[in-house]
């Protein structure tokens, strides 16, 4: 590759060629962070290259990205990314936070932020003539692969805990992947793919496994950074900028820290904004190992209604907890009964999220009970996913409707004005 | 307003002042056409003012719409619209269509085509000062219409069967609305909701009956004609122009045919595209007024998988029909077999459709069977909404995942390569 030089462990800091196809350190198996190769990027590239590009994809960002142009125009896959930001009038005055921004993921092409690490894997894969990806997943990552591969013909094969509901295996199934129930855990899912990535020579795509999954994630930030870049605040040093994204695996937290490292090694951006990782009570083993102020991560049994961030064993932690700690962020902890009330909440300014996207903004209005978060401060909220991939869960975030006769009279009676 | 002169009645031709705020016809309750000032537009106007425009949404269009401007920037209301147009290569090489395009308006805020009319809607309500929107709906108008007024902070009333699936009904109270369900069909939450709208002197969203719902859908074909606009065979009369789109109450083939029509009388189109209405076979009241050839649309009991598309009695078939016969076009009937077939076609290319999405593309395949459509012919098929809206539908389309052990000789027994 041109645009980068290696890989380092993230652990111990080992260092390997771009051209050595690795997915974890050979050492410690510590997840891999891509380095650029900023000295040429530097030399060749300003911020303007891409600020005025026409491509309305992640691929804008190609010179910043550790794979050639997969090409694939008039796809999904070349359709992911540059999703809408809002700044919803009503959360600015319930919040007294002038400076409020949702940045809405549900609008990728499987409706999950997920789609920008398939679309990377996808690439990579291409760039390597494998024509099957493997990977494990019940969630958003499976749906994401699936259509990702479909958009450009490729192969994926999927295991999933046979306990998976069938919903989410229907929109696997629906993309035509190859989908295995297996009778176990996720654990034992993700064991196999690797296994079974081993033996045929697929490319696995798992989570903070394959290091394609945050350069991905990462643009995002880039999204950000480029969104912001003409606002006159954006620059001065004494504004603090705060995201809020939820946490399971840590992989979408560690891409928002990559992307914004990435920009700031271009000297394209002065300071990172400081990342507030949220996780649910019920599946906070990084959140723990942050308020020990520690870097061991001790598994839970993982127990939320927000199902993407519901992890026992996080495959990125350590990656997560290095992200909130170097960008001087803070790990919060939300009750599901929070996550519900803040699915409520972003509903009632038209976006349906899913209930790991309301974490974030449950995190957000407890950032500003604790003083996290002063009112002054610019702020902006990752909604995940879409709503519509977890019905359930909003049912449960709002009262039910009355059943009237349909009559005038009978609705005068019930409607309160 | 500026831009346009009136309403026209499309049964008797009855004209009205675009300041007398209508719904219908007064002399025969007939849909009202709103029609453009074309004369004061292409003084004022030529096509490079819009497509030169930075604005990513309907709203890019504003000069052809007659509402003022709204405002409401970096809210899901000003995202509506410019929804990503895919030409998938493997569904290119099966149909030996080598220009097929799918334009997938599941991209929209709240998954489907419907935010277009809603947006529309709530633009004129707040142009009105009218704070509340009242409509019958139980599947994606009623979402569009909660989601789009709560983005603006509008109270939306919605009235439903009591019937209805308790996860369509769950994506209305996440937005915040008022929903009531009736002990009645959806008929009677028809009626009822124009009896409320005239009671309590709420605006009325009504599909077909609004006829502001069609000037929002119009702007699909904006999108088109603008995308096509520089491809090299677009202005050749010789080439024969395309659009399929499913059809239930009628009103988005209408806004469809209306959008090519105010491009043509504008002088910036030559000619329509041929309009193909797809309906399904046990929801085919317009098509049966089509295959007899009169004007006459006899309610059928509805039933079909494609619940979009599920109608007894058409709200804007006379408009339908029109279309189809004015623009040389064909009404097509798709069984729900065809439809189940036609989700997962779409999903092998990485698009997941909602029933009535996939019926435009099973009418493809029937109209290129009848010779309908030619393989040197341009196609656009309309996906009108998200597969996510529907996932029963989908697990239907799809064969069961295989339950394994988790082990490697397991995968290998029942794997196909």
């Amino acid at each position: 590759m041109d645009n980068c030089l290696g890989y380092q462990c993230s652990i111990c800091h080992q260092e390997y060629d771009i051209s050595d196809s690795l997915y974890t350190c050979r050492k410690d198996g510590g997840n891999l962070d891509i380095f650029l190769d900023v000295g040429c990027l530097r030399k060749n590239f300003i911020p303007e290259d891409i600020l005025f590009t026409q491509e309305n994809s992640i691929w804008r960002y190609l010179p910043l990205l550790p794979v050639k142009d997969p090409g694939q125009f008039a796809t999904p896959f070349r359709s992911v990314g540059c999703t809408p930001i809002y700044q919803p009038k009503q959360l600015v005055a319930d919040l007294s936070l002038e400076n409020l921004w949702i940045k809405d993921e549900s609008k990728n092409p499987t409706a999950s932020l997920k789609d920008r690490a398939s679309a990377l894997v996808v690439a990579k894969a291409m760039e390597l003539n494998k024509e099957t990806i493997v990977t494990a997943s019940t969630g958003n990552a499976g749906a994401a692969l699936a259509g990702m591969a479909a958009a450009v013909n490729c192969r994926a094969v999927i295991f999933a805990p046979k306990t998976a509901p069938i919903a989410k295996i229907a929109q696997l199934l629906v993309f035509g992947a190859s989908v295995y129930l297996v009778d176990g855990t996720y654990d034992d899912a993700f064991e196999l793919s690797i296994e079974v990535s081993n033996e045929f020579g697929w490319y696995c795509r798992n989570t903070g496994y394959n290091p394609y999954t945050v350069e991905g994630k990462k643009t995002i930030s880039f999204e950000l950074w480029e969104y912001f870049h003409r606002h006159p605040t954006f620059k001065k040093p004494e504004i603090r900028w705060n995201i809020l994204v939820s946490v399971g695996d840590g992989n979408i937290i560690s891409g928002i820290h990559k992307g914004f490292m990435d920009l700031i090694d271009l000297g394209w951006l002065a300071q990172p904004p400081r990342l507030f990782g949220v996780q649910a009570e019920g599946s906070a083993s990084i959140s723990n190992a942050f308020f020990a102020n520690n870097t061991d991560i001790k598994p839970v049994v993982a127990k939320t209604i927000a199902d993407s961030i519901s992890v026992d064993l996080p495959r990125d932690g350590f990656r997560a907890l290095r992200s909130i700690r170097e960008s001087q962020g803070q790990a919060i902890v939300v009750s599901d009964k929070e996550i519900l009330q803040s699915i409520a909440s972003l509903g009632k300014v038209g976006i349906f999220s899913e209930p790991a996207g309301a974490a974030a903004y449950a995190g957000l209005i407890k950032a500003l009970a604790n003083g996290f978060i002063q009112e002054d401060e610019f702020v902006i909220v990752i909604n995940t996913g879409s709503g519509l991939k977890d019905i359930n869960a909003a049912i449960q975030s709002v009262p039910k409707a009355p059943i009237i006769e349909p009559t005038l009279n009978a609705f005068k009676k019930v409607v309160k004005l």
